[in-house]
Formats: C-alpha cells, sequence, structure tokens
C-alpha cells in the first residue's frame, strides 16, 4: 500500500483577478510542478487585497494541508497585503529583514527609498529560501511559501519548491481517446472504477475536436495499477475504439 | 452615496484543474460578464470532484454570496457529482427532470440510453433557466447556477446570466501607465488611495514589457469620483509622466 502522498493548498491574492483585468496563470504551472513532486494540490481558492481575508485564508488552509503556497500582493504599495495577511494569520508582527534590506539597497544603489524597503518586509521568524539557481529569496513561515504573483516572476521562483519539498512518489496518468459519448461510456467506466479503486479515472468529453469525442484520464502513483485499469478498459471497448492512447 | 454591489462566488469543480491536466479558462470570462453586470466577484474556489467537498463549498458561498456560480461536474460519468453536492449542500434529493428527459430524447432520439439520462439529474426543487439566445437549460437552485465546465459551453450559456441578473451599476475603470517602479511610487499613491476611498487603486508592475514599468489602475462605480482621482495622481506624476492613460 502506497503512503497517502503530502497535500497542498494555492492561495491566489489580487483584486486584479476577481475583476477579470488579467488572466489567472500560477495555477495551472504550480499544479504540474507540485504533481511532479508527488504532492496532491487539494484546493485553490481567490480572494482580494484585504489583510484581514489573507489571514483567515492563511490560517486555515496552513492549518489543513502540508504546505500552503500564496501568490501575489508582495510588492511595496498599498494593495500589496500578504505579508501583513501571513504576519496576521500567524500572529506575529511584521518586521524589515536586515539581509533583504542589503540585497534592496544593492540593487536599487542611489536610487533606493524606503518605497523599495518595504519589499524587506516579513512576517516575524519567517526564513528566506534560495537555491544555486534562485538567488533572490523566497519568504517561507513555517508551511507557507509567499510567492510573487507577476507569472514570470513566480514562474522563475519554482526551483525552490522542488528544491525543499522533494520526496514523494510521483503519478502517472495514461490517456484514452474515443469517439463514444459520455453517456455511454458510463456504463462501461463504471465497473472500472469499481475495480480499481487506487486509480483515479476521468472523463472528458471534447466540443470541438474531430478526432476523438472524450478523452478518458487513469492517474494513479502505482504504475502497474494505472495500467492494469487502462488495459481492462480498452478491453471493454468495441470495434474500432480506441482512436489513440498515450503515452 | 452608491447602494453596495451585489455579491458572487464561482466554485470551479474539476480533478483536471488541480492536476494541471487542463488550464482553467472559465474564471476569466464570469469576472468580467459580472464586472458588466456591476456584480461584484468576491471569492473563487477550486475543488476536486468529491460530493462531501462540494456540498460544503455551495452551501458556505451560497449563503454568504448573492449568487454563487458553479462550474463542471454536471455531465453523466462517475466523476460528475456536482448535480448530487448541491442537492446535499441544500438538503434536497436528486431527481430525473421530466422536461430535460424529453430534450435528451429528442437530441439522442434512438442513440439515447440510461448513461445519457443521467444528464437529467437536477436537485430537486430546481429551476431550469433559458433564454431565447441559450435554449439548452442551465440549472438554478435558489440562487445557485450550475454551468458547464467545458470552456466553449461555459461561454454559450453566459448570456442567462446577463437576462436574469441585470440591474446592478457598472464599474468604470481608467489605467494609467508610467516607467516608474513601485517603490518611487508609493509616497504618490498612498495620499491618493486615502483621499479617494470610493475608487479602489491598484499598481501593477510588469516584468518584459518595455513601453511601461508600472500599470496603475483606478476603479469604481462612480465615474466622476474615478476621473478625479486619476486627474489628482496624474497631477502629482514628475515631467515626462505618464507614458499613456485608458480609455
Amino acid at each position: 500500500m502506497l503512503q497517502a502522498p503530502q497535500t497542498a493548498a494555492l492561495l491566489l491574492i489580487g483584486d486584479e483577478i476577481l475583476s477579470g483585468k488579467v488572466e489567472e496563470a500560477n495555477l495551472v504551472v504550480l499544479a504540474r510542478t507540485l504533481r511532479a513532486l508527488g504532492i496532491a494540490l487539494r484546493r485553490v481558492v481567490t480572494i482580494g487585497d484585504d489583510v484581514d481575508v489573507i489571514a483567515r485564508e492563511v490560517a486555515e488552509l496552513s492549518r489543513t494541508h502540508d504546505h500552503l503556497i500564496t501568490s501575489g500582493g508582495v510588492g511595496p504599495t498599498h494593495d500589496d497585503v500578504t505579508v501583513p495577511g501571513v504576519a496576521q494569520a500567524f500572529g506575529v508582527p511584521v518586521e524589515l529583514d536586515p539581509g533583504l534590506i542589503a540585497m534592496l539597497r544593492d540593487h536599487y544603489k542611489e536610487r533606493c527609498t524606503e518605497g523599495h524597503l518595504l519589499m524587506a518586509r516579513v512576517p516575524a521568524g519567517a526564513t528566506l529560501e534560495t537555491t544555486e539557481s534562485v538567488r533572490w529569496p523566497t519568504i517561507r513561515f513555517g508551511n507557507t511559501w509567499l510567492f510573487p504573483g507577476i507569472p514570470e516572476v513566480f514562474r522563475l521562483k519554482l526551483p525552490v519548491l522542488a528544491a525543499r519539498l522533494a520526496g514523494g512518489r510521483p503519478w502517472v496518468s495514461h490517456a484514452v481517446y474515443t469517439q463514444m459519448d459520455e453517456g455511454d461510456l458510463k456504463p462501461l467506466l463504471d465497473p472500472i472504477v469499481a475495480q480499481h479503486p487506487e486509480v483515479s479515472v476521468g472523463s472528458y468529453p471534447k466540443w470541438s475536436d474531430p478526432s476523438y469525442r472524450t478523452k478518458l484520464t487513469f492517474d494513479g502513483r502505482d504504475p502497474e495499477a494505472v495500467s492494469a485499469a487502462v488495459a481492462a478498459f480498452v478491453a471493454l471497448l468495441p470495434t474500432g475504439e480506441p482512436q489513440r492512447t498515450e503515452p
């Protein structure tokens, strides 16, 4: 029996997402990063730039998951309130980190103002995480990691998670494409789902691709169990199916 | 004084989003639709295909917001559990709707199976909402609207919300683009934010566009208040700024 995977939650912070000004772009890359690490992303919550709401969510999500990643709200302006929110969640004050101050002064040189130094704010007791390839620190407080919301920077910093959270057994995933619709597939899928409880079976109809009608996915952390479920399902399909399989 | 806007929440349902198999695409279009209706999207929660989790979220989000939209999980296969989840949230049974059964039989004709008819499941007491342009019904239970997850179909059905929820005063939004960074902007922004409490001011650094460094947005439902905040901010900028404004 495989050990249950570690769990994670993602907290997306920003009025600009809820108003539709920007398209959220960090969920999918975090989901794929965690999955490759063998960590199950269980819940994603999107909220606005409000200290009390952030504090409540961080307290709840960090308590109920092994890892929490936040995205957004770590700049210096009035709408960047993630650091105060995380500090409030854990009942600690906000302080300026001397190491971050030194890095900011070195970066901005004579242009450095008090405004820039607000980017040195951390919840008191936080750890600054770096790797050889990611030199600008990521703020971590316990199991809670504070990532920037700008998609390019979010991606640049992801290797720090891989460096610190490695260890779980990754998932394997197979896909089967058919021309059948979900109504016809249901009686074939139900026994497969019942007989392979360790395999997660997904069914996704395609609206506008003529090469198939429904994609079935078979996911699990035991490769043999996944292969067995795929083989059992394919054996139930009528002549001419499936259209193709992956991998 | 403007009346406070109605509020909405979005519940995104699907293992495929949390595993990174698909990129979520419905949040941004719903956000823009609601905003044009004058409704404030306050919270988005993404969860997997689990009846109990869906029921808990639907109960909570429908109680704390004026409107709740769910996305995903309304097909006929084992991983489509939104209808049972919503029914559980409101303490009603799942039943087959005679009108939907007739539509499904008419659509699938002699190919129609018991599997297809599972798409006629509704929480008992639900209303089926249609418009002249959106003939296939959308299931509504009280303030909770069940939308399909397939992005093309989600978009096709959105006009039903506009037809039923119209009435709020929409937001207006202005943008100001500058070459200044957030650290330098902060002392200019703080008094504007303090003096224009009815205007929501956002600050968004750009990582890879040389035409500007930071975009400021000024949003509100009172056009004169928004224009006044923009004018007050622009008056504080140094010579050569802003790069441009919108609209």
